[in-house]
């Protein structure tokens, strides 16, 4: 096991795409979505194999460490950086590689969202360690995973010259960032084999995210810095309250990766998926086809439902002559939604929030 | 008003196609579908404008009394002719029949399902008084709906000869009664012109349709004869206790109308429903139309929903995307169904019956 190296877990957003059974106090990360185990559950046990288990921290909001405690009784208090309020991932990750690199100046920090699913574990694990290779040579590290179809809900990176063999796996600069393509540019990246979905995977040594950071945010990097210096001090939540509130809310790609030219990229695939929506969980639960799955139900009774989402609660759920339906019944919404439209349930949520139906939200 | 016109409401069945609104407590034509006003409720209120009050009964089963006098307040308890078990039409209608024929000798009879909805109500008060005006030249009368559209749900009658004309209708001997017909006899039924929708509304002289059942079904005529005999006395219960267990069950159609020769029938189209599933109901709500149509829904948010039906209840109902759907939602049951397949809710519930989920049919 590398003992420089360090896992930050970035826990953090609703995951209002999985409404109606994410709600603002119960976030994605915290589901068993597919199950069995919650989403931060499996991430943390997928970590507990790549790093020794007590350099894992999640960055998070007070609303929900309880329940990540409860989740993780394992985790030690001091695994959980508590942001007093979000201000993205920039802040989120600068922090928590700050914290890392006061503590080990010879840090590797491996950066991963709470609620992602994948599903080849050794493939996983095999990514990590050729990005951590390739991030001690002084490159931010993107894992990007090889695109299986032109998706349009994910931004893209554009691969460039090689550098060269880490394990089994190649790496290569990164020309650039790309935005959510709509669906023809997302073909024509898919065609060329340039480029891989950003994932929000990173790996990188801690000085060098800082270097780019003093570069790219200035005012950023002296804020966590300070408050870094002062984390495992008495003065921790004195500094924290001073220097938080002014922190600038900043993506961690817009803020660094977007601009600085040592970013690198391990293509990999290891069944990896956002669970962005219901439509992509229907598909990792039915092993990446669109068959018809059951991810819970009590009851159900069904004629000819064909390639639909069906999560269920304790009623009885009847579905008759149904094809590409996503159906999600909760104690106190129902949702039914075609799954080409699934994307939109967000929308859906936004405007149950103007409409200021926050019970629901 | 005619003194001696009568009306009988035969109010059985649950329904079962409007699951899981229908249950068998709490069946069809007491349910306010569409509202206001439950179906047997708009049912009596129709008829006490085609004849006295006091002249009408229902017949139902001993589940059934309560609700329906909550509904009826204004009836006389005298007005519920309650079978100790089902037996079809043939003997609920018989039976009424052969009660007004013991109370008035001159008695027409006009036999009406207690769950249809008919929305042109003085075309219909005109069809009831010309078909009771046949109904006294000795004819069994049944009032067929000019179909349409060629629909697969309904039986069919066939027009022969024409007998003259009553008020502004005309009559016609029936030929032949058709079962429900595939789609392709169906159009050719309707673009024949001689075939109309059994909608199941009889008139005729109480003494006519004994005669013909003494010819038909002469133990029932003997059976309800000799219950009728007793009916204002106080051996009512001691004669049904004794007589109806043996009774056939049969449906007066198959009985009596299709063998008969005194059928006729008065064509006449009054935007009658049977209200058969919720399909057919999702299209009365909306006037004919496809258009989508919300039942009742408390709390509803929607985008792109076309051509459905929504039935929901208390909880918030999230639509996205929907084309020919059926969403009910109840308490402790969902359906969503494509429309095209609402009549398969029927299928459904009897599934369920057989699994024993008794507690939701």
């Amino acid at each position: 096991m590398d003992k420089h190296l360090y896992a930050v877990v970035p826990a953090g957003g609703s995951g209002s795409r999985l409404w109606p059974v994410s709600r603002a106090a119960r976030p994605k990360f915290l589901l068993p979505l597919p199950g069995p185990g919650t989403l931060i559950q499996n991430t943390i046990a997928r970590l507990e194999n790549v790093c020794v288990p007590e350099h894992i921290s999640i960055v998070t909001g007070h609303a929900h460490v309880g329940a990540i405690q409860e989740q993780l009784p394992d985790m030690g208090r001091e695994q959980l950086i508590v942001e007093p309020t979000a201000r993205g991932s920039g802040p989120a990750i600068g922090l928590a590689t700050a914290i890392t690199a006061a503590r080990d100046p010879d840090a590797v920090v491996a950066s991963f969202a709470a609620d992602h699913i994948i599903t080849d574990i050794p493939g996983f694990e095999t990514a990590v360690h050729a990005a951590a290779a390739l991030a001690r040579e002084g490159y931010l590290v993107t894992i990007g995973i090889e695109p299986s179809y032109p998706e349009t809900g994910y931004g893209y990176t554009q691969s460039g010259t090689r550098i060269g063999s880490y394990g089994s796996l190649n790496a290569f600069h990164v020309d650039r960032f790309k935005e959510k393509p709509d669906h023809t540019t997302a073909k024509a990246y898919v065609d060329s084999g340039d480029y891989l979905w950003n994932a929000s995977m990173f790996v990188w040594q801690a000085r060098t995210l800082l270097e780019e950071m003093h570069r790219f945010l200035p005012s950023l990097a002296y804020a966590v810095e300070r408050i870094a210096a002062a984390w495992d001090t008495p003065l921790r939540q004195v500094v924290l309250a001073e220097i938080w509130p002014d922190v600038e809310d900043i993506s961690i790609d817009e803020g660094i990766l977007e601009r600085s030219e040592r970013v690198a990229v391990v293509p990999a695939s290891f069944g990896w998926s956002d669970v962005g929506d219901w439509h992509g969980l229907g598909s990792v639960a039915a092993n990446g086809s669109d068959s018809t799955v059951v991810l819970h139900a009590e009851q159900l009774i069904t004629r000819d439902v064909e390639r639909s989402v069906i999560m269920g609660n304790s009623r009885m759920i009847a579905l008759i002559g149904l094809e590409d339906i996503v159906v999600v019944d909760t104690a106190d919404a129902l949702l039914v939604c075609h799954r080409s439209r699934a994307q939109e349930v967000k929308q859906l949520v936004a405007e149950l929030k103007e409409r200021g139906v926050t019970s629901l939200v």
